[in-house]
């Protein structure tokens, strides 16, 4: 059974999963995925319905059945969970050290049905529908008062993580609140509590009026080079009117994510071509858990603002950065954006 | 020229080092190196002396003369600083962001003339005069008072960020506390002062008494798979006497240290097949420096325990590891300070 121990020292912590099936002296040098192995041999192709947990979610054709073919998006179980809502949830001592049992969930979200098209492929409609899902899953999961934090992410190309070259995205819903994310809800916290403004609207504020990293500007989204970038190309995708929280964003809202996501995975693609990325949604956590006490004139709705972070993952995590948590990025920012504001798609 | 920057909202600065060389779009899938690409065209082996910057410290043969051949282990200005001592240090703010220049020190240990010779192979007397080195590049970069850490670390293997074969390590010295370094100076005071004890004394009291997670136990050094594993068969080395300051270790105290290192890496080489690996030395700051205030009875002597992190890049940071700073290890700590301990060298 899996568990989440926490690092007294680092501060950090850590899911001991040894029931992913993946022996550590039987860990592979994993090759670059171009394909699915096969459609066969693929647990993400039609067909291969019945050889998945049942799905939790689906998109699907009018007229056709649950568990069959005649879908568009399907939400999994993760068949190698880290953490399982069948586990009691637990929390103790081991001496000096903390606890928590493998308590959450782990889902797939599988993004089309077609095993050669990528993220970058979809239509702005069919974005928009993976970005609906992703909405609906976060209302369910949030219903649900034992979980601290719901983490949505993408892993694209074997060098980011992903283990399948079938495009999707996953969902891992935790016990506990994750290191960085408690380190963001209260450097915005704080940021609200000395100036009552929202941190990430007064970022949008100078990037617009900056100009040097801004790579696209739509109606409701902004995408820009983050000042401090860890990695080459980083990019933050961020609703330019402030709104703290994913679940509540509203369709056409939706619409303009797909249609500025589209963009930029287009530019990536054609100017570095194809990186490996990781995909981030930071979204406030269930309502009634947060890193923290705020002041009365301060809230979770005030101070949070909900962004997309999107990084290429074209240099490595090397002892310096393992032992530091410092990036040594070899690209400005401004250089990145300026690469891609000229691209012409 | 570099810059260090620092992200409000996550708290962690990063280093923008564009004259590294490196340009983004030229950033090449790595291949796995298993040998100098040939003496030749390496800078690090015997006679090219001349194609490095003049060298900082060397060990070498009685009568050989500086930057030339006869040596054993030799320190280099790092030809593609991410920091240079030249730079101006100066600290600004942009609007909301803040900036350090790039301002530090970045060294290279050519760890032996032998291009083939891996650091697992070192005699431990050999060994001991690397970590020798460390020692006295520490303490000559801490009388700077500029400098707020010195982080020396070692990368082996592609995978684990190595850029070149012939055995090295690297130095960089910062002008700001690293975010994980604060994190554990801080940790650390907090626990002493709630319980006047140091807490890496506390847990290698409970890790010996638990036995499950030990590795190696010898007279000065104990070795043990941490309980909040990030990686499969991450090691900490600690000395078992409370010791703050690697600058301040004796020349016994790092035979052992050599020891103790020879054997772990002897292990994982047989038993992992050779992995790629980042060593990471956690020391105390500058003594003028560090992150908050203790009171009176706590001092940065009593409360920090420096140790060698051993950390095997067998599993990925992907979208999940780096969007919470929450790794997923599927390998027990305990399952592999076993498999370990039982194997024979």
């Amino acid at each position: 059974m899996s568990e989440l121990r926490y690092d007294p020292m680092k501060k950090a912590w850590v899911i001991i999963a040894t029931e992913r099936g993946v022996r550590p002296v039987n860990v592979q040098k994993r090759e670059h995925l171009r394909s699915c192995a096969s459609e066969a041999a693929c647990p993400f192709c039609p067909g291969n319905e019945n050889r998945t947990p049942p799905e939790i979610l689906a998109i699907r054709d009018p007229g056709s059945r649950p568990n069959g073919p005649g879908w568009r998006i399907r939400v999994l179980p993760n068949k190698f969970p880290a953490l399982t809502i069948e586990s009691p949830l637990e929390r103790y001592g081991e001496g000096i050290y903390d606890v928590v049992s493998g308590f959450g969930a782990h889902e797939v979200v599988v993004e089309t049905p077609d095993n050669l098209e990528q993220m970058a492929d979809f239509s702005v409609g069919h974005l928009q529908d993976v970005f609906g899902v992703y909405r609906s899953r976060l209302r369910d999961l949030m219903k649900d008062q034992r979980f601290r934090y719901i983490m949505i992410f993408k892993n694209h190309g074997t060098e980011a993580g992903a283990s399948l070259f079938h495009s999707h995205s996953q969902i891992i819903a935790l016990p506990v609140t994750p290191n960085l994310v408690a380190v963001e809800l209260a450097s915005t916290r704080d940021y609200f509590q000395l100036k009552e403004r929202c941190m990430l609207c007064d970022i949008i504020h100078q990037e617009l009026e900056d100009q040097a990293r801004i790579v696209l500007v739509e109606e409701k989204f902004i995408v820009f080079t983050p000042f401090a970038s860890s990695f080459p190309y980083e990019l933050r995708v961020v609703p330019r009117r402030h709104s703290h929280d994913f679940s509540l964003v509203d369709d056409d809202t939706l619409a303009h994510l797909a249609f500025a996501i589209k963009e930029v995975l287009t530019l990536l693609r054609k100017e570095l071509d194809d990186p490996p990325f990781n995909l981030i949604l930071h979204t406030a956590p269930p309502f009634t858990h947060r890193a923290g006490k705020p002041y009365y004139w301060s809230s979770i709705e005030s101070d949070f603002h909900w962004y997309l972070e999107l990084v290429p993952r074209l240099t490595m995590i090397a002892g310096f950065e393992w032992g530091t948590g410092f990036q040594i990025n070899p690209t400005s920012p401004e250089d990145a954006a300026r690469f891609l504001r000229e691209s012409e798609i």
